[in-house]
């Protein structure tokens, strides 16, 4: 396991729970690839070179952005190789090794909370039928949701899953501090938040929208911006997709 | 009930369930009173004018910007008359009656989609002790979750609401019809849109913001928004809330 990060954490032991033996986690430091290697009974490794080429998989699960710099360094030409990111083109591996493939669970991950893989998307792709062969069984063993989805098609998923989830997450966030500001609990709209992620699990998004944009209520709009006036970025953000929300439903 | 739309709906299909008679159910139009009044086992009313007085409490139901036009023609000076609106004051009811409040639940309502009454925060004000008394035990007859709360915090509330819920769901939207541009099912992110929400139930939403913005990953965040090149709509959003989101956590 090449990362130690929240989603490198999830798939270790998840892939361990399945009877997989993971054999070596790298990290960019000692200190987190430790923390997991301990958890999933496996060593941890000091630098890429250190990592032994008797591995059938090598997982890079590092942050998208560090993706090239570590495929760079790494030297195993006859192994296969995959990354789990969303937004990286599965080319970016070729070149190091004739075997290589991606592992995208489409999930959000954060370290120290529990996640049901499962039901996880597996979007996978190879560069070969023996590849996917592999990378699939994986996958198979770990959720019961696994697609081939191809590069092109996995940077859109991923955009939309970068508003589906951190763009939702960041509107909750927003309505935390609106909250906090004058020391009302979040836990009020708990039963809010997850309601509205209920209905879109059998109705369409479009289909339930709510709320004074979508009714057109431009007196409450109005309102509530008048109330963010001591928070002119969240005012903004609220305008916009007041706007958008009511040009989408009333033109 | 006054009112026949998505919270009058819910409403007067929860009251009644609870034991307690729907006497009338007016709305703009006869046919949508009378669909209502028929589940309710309620009689339609033709015009306001009809409503009986003999009624413990009258709910107003009806779009906010649509309350001040109902309460006007509303003649019944000596009943408890209260609203259902997150933004409207309280005393928008005054003078129309000698008692009056507000009854406020704080959920997403969409007609035919059920909602577990139970749990939904009801947001109770009132003009004296006496009234605050009966509308605190109708709504605790309904919910194990019932406030009293002012109408300034009421707003706040519903303004937080908005970035929750509507806004949220406003996320789910764009993310589908991205899907959509390439043929990709929404189903995808089903998980995904589930998990985001669950996580805010034991965590505070900026302690699990994920995401390119998040992690300040330039890189990303310039393929999505080339991603966007036809659709700048969605550009447009997507930059105001990557920006908001990297201020908030690299500045």
């Amino acid at each position: 396991m090449v990362g130690a990060g929240n989603v490198a954490w999830h798939l270790a032991k998840g892939l361990s729970l399945k009877g997989y033996k993971i054999v070596q986690v790298w990290s960019r430091t000692i200190e987190s690839a430790s923390e997991l290697a301990q958890r999933v009974n496996a060593e941890p490794a000091e630098d890429l070179d250190s990592l032994t080429p008797e591995t059938d998989l090598f997982i890079i699960s590092v942050s998208d952005s560090a993706i090239t710099d570590v495929v760079s360094q790494f030297n195993h030409s006859g192994s296969l190789i995959v990354h789990t990111s969303g937004s990286v083109s599965m080319n970016e591996l070729a070149g190091r090794s004739n075997s290589f493939g991606v592992f995208y669970p489409l999930q959000t991950f954060s370290k120290y909370i529990p996640v049901n893989l499962a039901e996880v998307p597996f979007c996978i792709e190879a560069s070969g039928n023996k590849e996917l062969g592999l990378i699939r069984e994986v996958a198979q063993s770990l959720s019961s949701n696994v697609h081939e989805i191809n590069s092109e098609d996995r940077l859109l998923l991923h955009l939309s899953a970068v508003f589906a989830s951190n763009y939702s997450n960041f509107m909750y966030m927003l309505a935390s501090d609106i909250l906090d500001s004058r020391g009302l609990s979040f836990d009020l709209l708990k039963p809010l938040v997850a309601e509205t992620a209920h209905k879109v699990i059998t109705s369409a998004p479009s289909r339930v929208q709510t709320g004074p944009a979508k009714r057109g209520d431009l007196n409450t709009i109005d309102k509530h911006i008048k109330l963010l006036a001591s928070m002119p970025e969240y005012a903004e953000i609220y305008r916009l997709l007041a706007d958008k929300i009511r040009q989408r439903f009333h033109s």
